[in-house]
């Protein structure tokens, strides 16, 4: 692991790195749920949630990994649900999940939500389970719109783990999506790696202890977000995030990353105020106007929500209904 | 993050290194569930769990991290528990737990197992909540012995994220249990890092790209099984593991462990094969004759399972089986 770093563009990086093994049959399920959606006119979303992982060795014991438990990209899931959406679900494997989130292991544990009934009369007859009465209007709430869902066949998961299957199923799936045209949003809300090690400078086997300090030197990943905008997808309404734990650098680094890529918002948020306040960073005018007709200037739009008096609501809700709002205009203008 | 490494003995580590915030009320509730046991006369092993964590930054957006759901650690307190001892279970957040690690949110998530009934009859009652037919009786019986083990008050959780929050729990935990003498075993299947960045080093803020390849040196975790076996613990009944992807390492590395810290078992897994074999290595003759009388050797005992054949067998059963026949041997060397 002492080589120079290399620099790698997407091309060059999707040439030398090798998909992961599970990407045409992740991508023939995609295709087919792509075209069910579209005959429904639906919508769809691909909501990218959790952190990605850097492994340092290929029989991996150790990587780098990037903090999220995906509470974001779970929750907005769920509300995109609600507005109509289809959802296309890209997860890091054990990160939270729509609708199973409101359950952890940790918080609200389910088995903790069940009960034994012994009090079945016939003692031939096995005990009943029972839902706790104080958790069961919950419960429900959360299990129906479950089942509503799994009906309607409008939620499909995918799963990554490293940055690598991320890259490769992001590339993937956004090349299947962009057949939906301005109908397709990405919601971009994974945290994931800005360095990764190539598989040409992994060690085989577990990095060995006792010999001393862990030198460690990582590649940048490619900024896919150039190739997303101009070549995997047409006209998509793409949504990126912008984590920050210095709140100065949140607006100039959000800018910078539209003017550097393109596409249509940036939501900033810091870490410690993630849960009740993110900024939206656009263009002035997007909508309605023709790409000449733009000037150079940004508009923010900071989204708060108040957790003292309103300790149940999810600023998710307020992120998608926005989106939900801008995406509408977004559409209108592809059928003008 | 370019200074020299530093080379940490245990005493340095935590004179340098701070205490979890929540150390103090942690080991207060340690106390009161030791005394329990005590006074009921159980013994108590502590089961740790997961992979810990390596923060770059203070505000930590990045970190190091050890491959492991915590599946060994939780299926074996289960077994642990069955087996009549009182389990400390000090496990990495968000890792598997005993009992409700049947129902992962990927595999056989929870919210498959429930049913809407709507044949209510009366109009005005609400639907009722149901158990799916053909996963009753599995649920029944993890929910039973989960309820079982809640009512006898024989499992206690402790919550780490980072190495040094891993670090300082174990200290003070081994230091309580060790009231208990030889009635206390530490199970220690924790992946812990080998490596860690002392908090003198870290970055403040999140580390920016952009600024070509991420350069990492870390320092070595001090071994803290020397300082366990000689200060911590009373004659407590040690296991550690030893995971390895090269399986020529593992007996030369769990001997060279026992010989190092003088503990009783190593138990040595190779990653892939970590789900069906075993070994437990320790010295020979080592219950029953004083330390004078021991040789220098080393005994070997594979442990096997056939999955092809007994595809519902989990390993920790043979595992703590084990564990629980020479725990007991090794108790009666104590009221001898």
């Amino acid at each position: 692991m002492t080589n120079e770093p290399t620099s790698f563009s997407a091309e060059s990086y999707f040439a030398t790195q090798p998909p992961p093994a599970t990407l045409d049959h992740d991508i023939a399920g995609v295709r087919s749920f792509v075209a069910r959606q579209q005959a429904a006119g639906r919508k769809v979303v691909l909501v990218t949630s959790g952190g990605t992982t850097v492994p340092l060795e290929l029989n991996v014991v150790r990587f780098l990994d990037n903090f999220s438990a995906g509470t974001r990209g779970a929750t907005s899931a769920e509300y995109f649900l609600k507005a109509g959406y289809a959802v296309l679900f890209m997860h890091r494997q054990f990160s939270l999940q729509p609708f199973s989130r409101h359950y952890s292991h940790s918080t609200n544990p389910f088995l903790d939500l069940l009960d034994i009934d012994k009090s079945t009369t016939s003692s031939s007859q096995d005990p009943q389970i029972g839902v706790t009465p104080e958790k069961r209007a919950h419960l429900l709430q959360v299990l129906t719109a479950y089942k509503q869902v799994q009906a309607a066949g409008t939620l499909h998961t995918l799963t990554f783990v490293t940055v690598n299957d991320y890259l490769w199923l992001l590339r993937a799936v956004s090349q299947e999506l962009s057949v939906l045209n301005r109908k397709a949003m990405y919601y971009l809300a994974a945290a994931v790696s800005d360095f990764f090690l190539p598989r040409q400078k992994m060690s085989e086997h577990k990095i060995q202890s006792g010999k001393g300090s862990l030198h460690i030197e990582m590649d940048q990943v490619p900024k896919i977000l150039k190739p997303m905008v101009d070549e995997w997808t047409r006209n998509g309404y793409i949504v990126s995030f912008k984590l920050e734990t210095d709140q100065a650098l949140l607006i100039p680094k959000a800018r910078a990353s539209i003017e550097r890529y393109g596409h249509q918002v940036v939501i900033g948020n810091d870490l410690n105020r993630r849960k009740f306040e993110v900024v939206f960073v656009s263009r002035k005018n997007l909508t309605g106007a023709s790409s000449e007709g733009r000037d150079n200037g940004f508009e923010e739009n900071w989204l708060r929500i108040d957790l003292s008096t309103d300790h149940e609501k999810e600023i998710e809700e307020d992120i998608v209904k926005e989106l939900v709002k801008r995406h509408g205009d977004w559409t209108c203008v592809d059928s003008e």
